[in-house]
């Protein structure tokens, strides 16, 4: 608790163009770090600041921003991760994505808190940075592979198998809408189609190299904080025990899982996919981030019918739910050969997934013929078109082509309706969460800059049945609100959780970690020397969720893309949300209000001039 | 760090009506105590919910409120503290103060956590609470005795000469509308009228006496913040040394002493009124409220030309300005002597000095003439008339009569544009600081509940002058904001500093303890065992500043009640104020930017209905 104004925290910045191949770095001061925090902060105020609008996100002129933040690479667990941002080719607004595994902390061990990439390369290269130095390496002879040959060469031609690979596979490379990029071979910078930007700037990878530890300010305190963790690992047994996915089986009985994409609410198969499930059947041991003692990470394998290698992990709840029971599968070695072959192809399962339902009830209603398909028969339960699918949509091949636009555009282009059950908001297919279920996830797929993130879930979860009240009262909710409330309560609490979201992602540390508002600040301040706070947080994640409004707005969004798919306006066919349908009146008054709290006009959501002022925008 | 839900903390109340004779005891349950956490915030929901409205405040059907917060009476340093309220007869809206001095503390220990005063006794009465057990006494024999008198009578009578006596002296009695409460002889519960609601009731004092020592219910994390205040004490080293009043030269050249009814700017004789020369001339030692190391009440005594008896301590800056600069006067002797009537009479030493310098103004104007005055000639600068007029407003008698009713009610007589200059908001008068100076301590005097209260200079010394640009970094500050500014960035900064010290007045913790949002959080939480945080007490000030409002337009108040006199929209007639008038525009669109900010409709400042939902208020 002792006071500390400045703790001589600073940050250094890669900028590389690829077009003019220079290499610069550039140092961010105290206050700017103090101001974006990092992770989402940095991403969204490099694409704010440096973007022109309306480019073509697959032009030169897009930039790809990785961050990290102050406790990405240091002692407290959780930091293990790093964000990516760029315009999304999925949405044509902002995009950002945050990601597990080893490359952040690695990237912050070679001397860097963010690399900028900006222009195309003429040929296929790949960055090397390790220990400050930066070169530009050429990776003609790794364009095409997946990633776990690329990472394979990449090491064996650096000498070194400890590099930590970011890279695309032939999904990024072809530019699928939704590839993504990955850190390793399982972890996965998901939504928003990263990885096509990437793969647009013949970026086949960025590999990492360090052996500089993070300063850290008060090691001290820092102790403190993991010993509290020690102390409540408690808080994250189900983690631990199943990684995500283990609560499926109840998400089905009180609506909570997608099925048939979202059309209906029964699935009995649900027992053969969850986590318990692949925990008793082919799952062959768990692994974990950079320094994380929970250990989340399924590592599955299987041999037959569909061979699955074990390097790219297993299946995650959102995987699980996208490729299975939204798709109608309960099998579950279809579902981990599709994650693997996402994970290879760098394709973001739940889109992928998602993409897949929806071409499944276009081809049920005649909306897509077999003609179209490539004679695939496309129905909800047929797991074999599973790999196949993804194998054609990375190579952009047949009706792989077509359904490596996303949601959005297909159904745009098949039309006839099919808009109304394209389960996506702003272009981004939707977390494999039920808003029927819970409102304030639905609000959180309108409002969210980056579109129906899954990650929108994580502001419910923690009012609704994933987190006990108990964890709530620091953010003063002391009487529980209703999981079907979608009044001013909710949307206060939700703004609430989403400004404290922000927080994580900017820091970057993984929301696994039960972590409250006071001890992310206590966190950030042990590490920076910062005399900082709950409220000086609230108030960067404030001006990071405005700042990507306005690239938003820029880019010609307005309230009408805040909103649902009219999906969502009618009940399931069957389960629990069979006659629970979301009030639509009731959601726009909820986004009106959130709008309001935000201090943006309640009817065009546009960030009022006095708030921009207030939060140093202007 | 450890994560408890519940401490089983809980309250009790103690119910008195004077009209019934009836004494009731009533527990409050933990949530109860969690949302509106105590002190201000208990005051503030019984005057709210139990209060009619249209009453006469002096009528039975006022009721007084005292409350205590969790800190008080506990080890934590500042605890010593009460708040009082009631629908005020000055203002006609809600009126709450809080005191230091030992009362609060050792109410605590004699086992309750408010009391609340109803009806009216038929003949004057006392309360004597010791250790759970009240009793109505007889109060006959004390009625038009000072406190003092009133105190020791108290203390022989119930042979015990530590019991802890708030009590009024005659201005209380006689309804001065100003009239305060004395804890001990010199803690006053100033602002509003109190001592008025008091005297009404036929309550002449209010007795305490107890021994159950508060629960705490981590006694580690209390030693832990004790050790930091222990090792930051240069925070409040100024306090340490002089009390308040230490920098009145400085506010002299920088235009933050009234002086002359906030008319001028130079005040060359404010050398002989300040801190450092009293302690070098008439103060005799420093004194502390209940377990406080700060020490910074001053005692002083003088022998003449007026004998100050110390046993009424001294004057603090408000004091000092009030009967001093604001009237023009020097004589630091003279000033002292006022200090020691009002505290004798239970008068508001602010409102007093107003009250003079507003009827010194209009005498030099010939708004009133030597035949109103009896004969008294009320120029500025004449320190005679201090103590002859405190005594006849004491007692009404004569022009004290008149000047018993308080600036507002007195320019609304004088008229002929005498409202002009009456320095008050909403009937109270202005505390001793220039709006001119700093538009964010104009803003506080407007919108504050319970008027012009000289407490929302904290809001302002947060961020100007008085406490560096460091202590705000936790509250999202980083760069300065200039003291001129009244932009949506102060309006936030103010609404934040507003809010906080709200929590300050709940918890009831003196502000003078340089304690962070956390902090305080991290106090509550080691006392009750609460789980809470910084979150949830903005969230608990929000919803109390609303109830406050909501009380007030229940009394017919609106946004033209937020104004301030005209006066501060001109400059001063020399100084550093010469050419510095507030802006009225500024001011109304800072009001407005205000509302909006707390969820009021940004031209009537009615909360909407979905921030009362949202408040858990209707």
């Amino acid at each position: 608790m002792t006071k500390k104004v400045s703790g001589g925290y600073n940050g250094k910045i890669l900028r590389v163009d690829l077009s003019a191949n220079t290499i610069a770095t550039e140092v961010i001061d105290e206050l700017f770090c103090r101001k974006y925090l990092g992770g989402a902060g940095f991403v969204t105020y490099f694409l704010w600041k440096e973007l022109q609008s309306g480019i073509d996100p697959l032009s030169p002129d897009n930039k790809l921003v990785f961050a990290l933040g102050p406790l990405t690479g240091g002692p407290l667990p959780g930091g293990g991760r790093n964000c990516v941002g760029a315009k999304s080719p999925l949405t044509g607004g902002i995009a950002k994505s945050e990601v597990g595994g080893f490359w952040g902390a690695e990237l912050k061990r070679a001397g860097f808190d963010a690399v900028i990439i900006e222009g195309i390369s003429p040929k296929p290269v790949y960055l090397w940075v390790h220990d400050g130095e930066v070169t530009i390496r050429d990776a003609g002879h790794l364009w095409g592979k997946n990633t776990k040959e690329t990472q394979a060469s990449i090491r064996a031609e650096l000498e070194d198998d400890k590099v930590r690979v970011a890279s695309i596979g032939p999904g990024g490379e072809n530019l699928v809408k939704y590839a993504c990029i990955m850190n390793g071979l399982y972890d996965a910078v998901g939504r928003g189609g990263l990885g096509a930007v990437m793969g647009s700037k013949k970026l086949k990878a960025v590999v990492v190299k360090g052996h500089k530890a993070p300063k850290i300010a008060d090691p001290e305190r820092v102790k403190a904080l993991r010993q509290w963790l020690q102390a409540n690992m408690q808080l994250v047994q189900n983690f631990r025990e199943f990684g995500t996915g283990a609560a499926m089986e109840v998400y089905e009985t009180v609506g909570n899982l997608p099925v048939r994409n979202f059309r209906d609410g029964l699935f009995p198969g649900v027992k053969n996919i969850d986590a318990p499930t692949i925990k008793n059947t082919i799952r062959i041991r768990m692994d974990a981030c950079f320094g994380c003692p929970i250990r989340c990470k399924k590592v599955v394998q299987v041999e037959e019918p569909y061979a699955v290698d074990p390097a790219y992990g297993g299946p995650e709840y959102e995987t699980l739910a996208a490729l299975g029971s939204n798709c109608g599968i309960d099998n579950l070695k279809a579902i981990a050969k599709g994650n693997e072959l996402c994970n290879a192809y760098s394709l973001d399962t739940i889109s992928a997934g998602s993409v897949i339902a929806f071409a499944m009830e276009c081809f049920e209603k005649g909306l897509l013929s077999s003609q179209d398909t490539n004679g695939i028969e496309l129905r909800f339960g047929n797991d074999e078109v599973i790999p196949k699918l993804i194998e054609l949509i990375a190579r952009r091949e047949g009706i792989g082509d077509f359904l490596a636009e996303g949601v959005a555009r297909m159904a745009q282009k098949i039309g006839r309706g099919s808009e109304e059950f394209g389960i996506q908001v702003k272009g981004l297919e939707a977390g494999m969460h039920e808003p029927r279920l819970k409102p304030g996830l639905g609000l959180g797929f309108m409002v969210n800059p980056h579109g129906a993130d899954h990650e929108c879930n994580l502001h419910d979860t923690l009012y609704v049945g994933g987190r006990p009240l108990e964890e709530l009262k620091p953010l003063g909710i002391l009487e529980p609100v209703p999981v079907d409330d979608i009044g001013p309560r909710k949307v206060g609490l939700f703004r609430l959780v989403q400004l404290v979201k922000i927080v994580f992602d900017s820091l970057v540390v993984c929301e696994f970690f039960p972590y409250n508002p006071e001890q992310l600040a206590d966190a950030t301040a042990a590490v920076t020397g910062w005399d900082t706070g709950v409220l000086e947080q609230l108030r960067v994640a404030e001006r990071i969720l405005t700042m990507a409004r306005l690239f938003n707005i820029r880019e010609g969004f307005s309230a009408a893309d805040d909103r649902l798919p009219r999906r969502f306006f009618q009940s399931t066919n069957d389960g629990a949300l069979a006659d629970k349908p979301l009030d639509p009146a009731k959601m726009e008054k909820a986004k009106s209000y959130y709008y309001t709290l935000m201090g943006w006009d309640a009817t065009t959501g546009i960030p009022t001039p006095e708030k921009l002022e207030e939060l140093d925008l202007i």
